[in-house]
C-alpha cells in the first residue's frame, strides 16, 4: 500500500491527478441530462455526479463544472427551469459517452450522437427515447461551492417514467433489470451484478 | 412504461416513496466515514452520497441528512475538522451495512460491527484497516440545501492509501481490482463488471 500525501498530489502530472481523483471516490451513476434553450435547440450531456438529496418530495442534485461543456446544460436549465435525467443503458454506452464531446451550441447531441428526442406530457425538456428510466425535473436552487467554483444544482422530480415491472413491492427500482450502468471516473462503464439486499439495520 | 406525476408521488406510502427515489437516481458509491469526537470516541458510518467536486486540488462532497445517524459523523467532523473515507469491499458488505444502525454515541461502530481501527501518519481520524482504498480528508465547507435542510459537506483529500498496482498508467484507479462495491438505494449492494473504457470524446 502506498501513501500519497498533499505534496505528492500537488506534484502529479495534471491528467494523471485528474484520472486518479475522478476514480478514487468510487462508482457513480450515469445519466444523460436533456435540455432545450430558449430558441428550441436541444442539448444532451452525460453526467456522473447525480446525487440523492431527498425523497419526500423527491430532490436530486448534480455537480456542475463551469469550465466544461456542462455549460450549455446549465444555461438551458437556468433560462427554462426544466431538464430531464435519463439513465444510461448498457446497450448505448458508446453513444452516451460521445455526448461528452464539445459540440457547438447549434449542434444537438441528440442528432450528433444518435439519440431520439421524446416529448412526454408537454414537458419543456426532451427525454431520451432509448432510456428505460426517465425523470422530468424542475430547477429549485443552486449552491456555489466556494473552494473551486463548482455548483451544486438541485431540482425536484415532477415526472418519472419506467416499466412497472422494474418497481419492487417495497418501491425500490431494479437498476440491473433496467440495464442501468455505473461509471468510474470519466471514461469507464460498468455493469453492476447484484450481491445482496439487506434489511433496515438495527443495533 | 408507467408515468408517475407529482400527485402520484405525493400520494405514495412513505417507505415506498423513500425506496423508489433512493434507487431511481442510479448506482452510488459505498464509503465508510470514520471520525472521532473530542473525547476520542470513534464513529463509523456508511454513506452512499459521496460525489466528486474537483481533482486539483482534490475535493469530495457528501450529503448529510440531519435527522439520521449521520449526525454523529457531522458533529465529529465539525468539532475536529478531519474524517476518513474508506471504500466498502465486497467481502464486508454485511458489516458495512450494519454501521447504518442507530448506535448510541458511546458505542463505536468499529467495535460493534467488527472493523479494525487504523491510525496512519498521525492523522486525527481513524481509517478502516480492512478497506483497500482509504482517504484522509480535512473539512473545507458546508452548504445548506434550502429545499429540505440537508447539507453538502465538502472536504479536501490530504492523504490517499491504496495498492500501487491498482493505479493504471493514466492515473485511473481499478475499482474492480480493489473489490469496491456499488450501492443502489439504502439496502442493495452490487459488484460492477467492466464493460468498456473509452477515450476522451471529440466531436
Amino acid at each position: 500500500m502506498i501513501h500519497l500525501n498533499e505534496e505528492d498530489i500537488a506534484q502529479m502530472e495534471n491528467r494523471y491527478r485528474g484520472n486518479l481523483f475522478n476514480t478514487i471516490s468510487g462508482f457513480k451513476s450515469g445519466n444523460l441530462i436533456g435540455t432545450t434553450d430558449e430558441s428550441g435547440n436541444s442539448n444532451l450531456a452525460i453526467f456522473n455526479s447525480v446525487v440523492h438529496i431527498g425523497a419526500n418530495p423527491p430532490y436530486l442534485g448534480f455537480i456542475l463544472r463551469p469550465t466544461t461543456v456542462d455549460r450549455h446544460t446549465y444555461e438551458n436549465i437556468k433560462s427554462t427551469g426544466f431538464y430531464t435525467l435519463n439513465h444510461v443503458h448498457e446497450d448505448f454506452i458508446a453513444k452516451a459517452h460521445q455526448t461528452s464531446a464539445k459540440y457547438d451550441r447549434n449542434i444537438s447531441e441528440f442528432d450528433a450522437c444518435g439519440f431520439q428526442k421524446q416529448i412526454l406530457d408537454d414537458f419543456h425538456a426532451p427525454y431520451v427515447k432509448e432510456s428505460t428510466i426517465k425523470l422530468g425535473l424542475r430547477f429549485e436552487e443552486e449552491l456555489p461551492i466556494t473552494v473551486n467554483s463548482t455548483i451544486l444544482v438541485v431540482g425536484k422530480i415532477h415526472h418519472a417514467y419506467l416499466d412497472q415491472k422494474l418497481i419492487a413491492e417495497d418501491g425500490s427500482v431494479d437498476l440491473s433489470g433496467a440495464g442501468t450502468v455505473a461509471i468510474s471516473g470519466l471514461y469507464e462503464y460498468f455493469k453492476p451484478i447484484k450481491l445482496k439486499k439487506f434489511a433496515y439495520a438495527k443495533p
